[in-house]
């Protein structure tokens, strides 16, 4: 825990806002894995800022340069160091904050926790991007699980209370995954992004931010991946996703809505599909029973809660004077984060199949 | 991962709900501890089948045998083990659910994962007979908490469709918490149950089950708890609830609400308090901001699904035969596991303080 | 680390000597191996005592009570629980230790460590007592490995001064390991035997102590089994037998003899071998070089102090007078823990080529 | 383990010889603390190549460039990322080694571990350039340590056959470790440097290299520290020892003497001393029994085979061809890499004991 994640597939992660470097190490590639620079920064331009409106203006390229692990192109099967350079950084802008705790953010938990000693500038390591690594160790994972034909997708399940159309969590398919990927502002329903836009926008205009909802899914997950207790899928990847800040909730398959029903509503009938596999009729559970994969795709909802960083006055409190006061934060931001952490919210589910896929190979290694 | 939970409060889960016996291993509980059984039975008994209409009529007394790390009525520093013995199984209920998986459940999957040796005996490993160590365990961390003032409690915040009030996520004392643990039937708002036992009635009379929603709540946890990333209070927190079978989603404070709202709603205000504290106007976070604690009372709600054993026949596939067939499954199960569910719930939140105060003390160990 | 052992093949430990039970905890065993009983039940006897003169007159059975992750005589894949009750104990024999420090025993570093709340008797957790769980580990460990090809066994290579003739590290084959584990007193030659049950009669007839040295190997063992740095096959292995007390020194191939000598003597010269596979013309690395197996048999050598449980006055301090005491050690005691702490070893050497076969075939999963 | 070490003080290490550069995290730097770079410079020289005739001529200034976890001097409590670039490499030396194995070296283990697919290049992730790292963080480890008045210490207690007096065990202080690190050629006996020299130098001659032993001590090492079993002091600290490379022994105290006395002889008797503190008479254990420290000087002894890379002809296998060869390595190397590991055991100690107090530190958080 803390800054380590996972026994067989082990990320390490490091780095602040306005440091030096962030960066991943990534122990368990398989050595000789093609790694495909190119598809990496498919993946972190995904997330970078400065592509979108609905994100901060900033421009952070986001090149991850490998120092360890590489070798003609190949996973050495060493650990592997990615490094991401920070650039483009005006730490002026968070001067005030050092003092001034800004309400929704890290700061004063985090100056509680490491006695007034963390980096304030920019958030430092709770700073949202801290995230580009994972996207990096996610793009590498998610090149290991498309060999055995694992596709991961996610896209904007609403922004604020403009909803997408969900998943068809039974027949989502590889190429509708892809198809998400391929968008910086990925919709099952196109139709609804020009209202999800106009909700930024409004937002933007009145220096405040919106939250949103993200579902994601994988297919082609086996049957028979996970562990009971805490082992499970869903603490494994929760793991992962309660480590992307903002997000707030996690919701397997139809959560909510089966908290509300009967057995009889929401256990998933179980049949014999045309290729004679095993299937469910329905897919309320996600594709996770007893914390193990079902074969039926892998689907949950993660809820992201507005940016906390907004252009309005604000009631905190001064660490330094002890005193109430009110607080303005300036510098950029994004209205809205949504978009940009679907991409993050696939890394995570990446990195914990990988994970969770190597630790069972390793309870069959000796059979 | 898989059975064993923790650094600093290790936890290793083992048992099967008709082998010899269940159990845990707690390594990290501070030597000279007291273990006060009695406090173990209380808590063991608000999980313990056949005391309530909503649960299962099977009477497991789950009295915990500690057979290492107690010397005297203190705890020894090394490994404790507690055994719970299983007793009262009637295996024969089971007998035809080997063949013929069990929709909803674990069955297909631990199937599939175990290469079918996995005990098909009462849900075996999967069973939530097997949350009964985990209240063990954490009746021994809340015991730990209790010395630093902290308590912690849950109720029902939803049966089907019938809500209780939440509780109060910057006011809720540990009064009211206390006052949860001591009901077999915790509600903040009592008028409601009667409308909660008449769905589990209802349900139960047609051989269906029902779901619902609880809620936790932690008061007296210090700001700075938690650390970002992988080792966020979220992280460990949901690592330990989505052990537990049933449960389906993990909302730390008001997400659902905060992903349809602004940050100029959502951030919640700061202020020194009377004592010269600093607090939080409102509490959307949960207690939790940047994956550490804020000082605030630590605030979640959990989804549990309708248990899955339902007397009504239902479609699914017989692995022996390949073929589709109908199953309806015998024996005596819970309508409504919500109520026993509560104390498990609050043991998992227990269990992750101990963890996340203990790796928190090892960082400041050699300042 | 503390009581837990691995990742892929993860060990729990627990109890004390004169506790209600001692036991481990093993998860990773792959679903569907066979439990030999009476295999585990061969191994247990080779380290209880009471079956050989150079030990303690004590008899205790040590059968090992499974009671989770084993149905109708398999592994279940869940962890998998064995207990062995403490019975024969005659706790009056340690009274007068709880104050008194045992010179060379735990007992005042354990005193320290647990602010003197652990279990005096018997020497509690620190109790040699509490290998048996890792033979009981071992075995299982070692038919997991016979799978594969690998064969474990371990000699005594000397007691006091009178050394056995070593192993022949490049040719030891696994008939002449599986010698080893069908003698109470396994010796490459066993022409020694004679002398060095003369200087065990002697140290008891003096109410004295002897240590001695045990060297191990195991065959079979393919190339590429282990990792550089902090997973490296020494680093592994010795982790596991300094768990064993008594032990301390671990060397690994000739390592003393290496130290004194010249690369061009010490390097292993390679080749092919008849079969056209990589082999060494000598074997001075003990089969690991790099941290990885090399294909040669993994060959090391423990020393193993005396028991320092004497009849003789010793000088020591009561922790209750503050004052400097002298103290004689009543009760039955080995002579000489050598011949029982062969087969301890020999389940390190297993237990330890598990994790690390698992760890390895956990990275080339997703190839 | 793999390439991670630790729980509570967490290493996470990468780099490959030839690589963009080789690295460090450090994970539980306590928030604040003064990260001293000079200190770490002066570590950093000790093990650093090109200073001392016994070692190789490449000049590597081998400085860490701290990226994350520092700000304004001090530790924020983040993850802290220590780099070294790779500078001066002559990959043309190495070329043929890809096809041809060195004999004692990792190539031929690390070939079938990583397929083929390892960096070949001055040994890659293999070579004992990947200890800087170590160094570096041991530097901030024994930073943390002398703040608890713990000062670590070692000398080159033998190369090839010649000798130095060893540490006296029960009384060797903070001021004799702190002059060995002030050597590049540390002894207690400096009288022995000349004849040791004379050594390296006659290897040297004859393109050969030598071994050697290296003694360790920490003083000021509190009694209590460690666990029973797994997380033993000797397990941990030779978890570490046996992640560097050369390294093929470790031994506790006096444990080869030991092996071949009695109880009587080897136990260490106890005492009052004239602070009233605890103390023995004699510290045969060297320091620890029951893998806890019980208060005497922390002793240890590593065994150092000579380097494996020797320009002598030597028979190998060219698995290219399939064929039986002779090779002979050119290029630049350390006929003795004794004097330069002296840093690294060092480093080793520290990194275990902080580890290990944090460990501690963590079971007494809430008592």
């Amino acid at each position: 825990m803390r800054g380590s994640f996972g026994n067989s597939f082990r990320l390490t992660i490091f780095g602040e806002s306005h440091g030096g470097a962030i960066g991943m190490v990534i122990d368990g590639i398989p050595a000789g894995t093609v790694i495909d620079e190119e598809e990496i920064a498919r993946h972190m331009a995904r997330r970078a800022p400065g592509n979108d409106p609905t994100a901060t203006a900033r421009k952070e390229p986001d090149r991850v340069k490998i120092v360890s692990g590489l070798f003609e192109g190949r996973a050495t099967g060493a650990p592997l160091c990615g490094l991401i350079e920070n650039t483009n950084t005006r730490s002026g802008d968070y001067a005030q904050l050092r003092a001034r705790m800004r309400p929704g953010h890290a700061d004063y938990a985090g100056s509680v926790k490491y006695a007034g000693y963390n980096d304030p500038r920019g958030g430092g390591h709770f700073s949202g991007r801290i995230t580009a690594p994972l996207v990096f160790a996610g793009s590498i994972a998610r090149a290991l699980l498309a060999q055995k034909g694992i596709t991961i997708g996610a896209h904007i399940a609403a922004i604020e209370s403009v909803q997408d159309t969900p998943f068809d969590a039974v027949n989502v398919d590889a190429a509708t995954l892809e198809r998400m990927q391929e968008s910086r502002f990925p919709l099952v329903d196109p139709g609804r992004e020009e209202a999800m836009r106009a909700r930024v926008a409004a937002a933007r205009a009145e220096a405040d931010s919106v939250g949103g909802v993200i579902e994601c899914a994988a297919v082609g997950v086996p049957a028979g991946v996970g562990s009971p207790f805490f082992g499970s899928v869903e603490s494994v990847v929760s793991q992962l996703l309660f480590s992307i800040p903002a997000i707030k909730s996690v919701e397997f398959g139809d959560a909510g809505w089966m908290a509300r029903m009967r057995g009889s509503q929401t256990n998933d009938a179980m049949t014999y599909d045309e290729n004679g596999r095993v299937a469910c009729l329905t897919n309320h559970n996600g594709g996770v029973t007893g914390g193990i994969t079902n074969g039926m795709p892998v689907v949950f909802r993660v809820c992201i809660k507005p940016t906390p960083s907004i252009g309005r006055a604000q009631q905190t409190v001064d660490l330094t004077t002890g005193e109430n006061t009110m607080l303005t934060i300036t510098g950029r931001h994004d209205p809205c984060i949504v978009p940009r952490a679907v991409v993050v919210v696939e890394s995570a589910l990446a990195i914990a199949l990988c994970e969770l896929m190597m630790d069972d190979a390793s309870t069959k290694a000796l059979k």
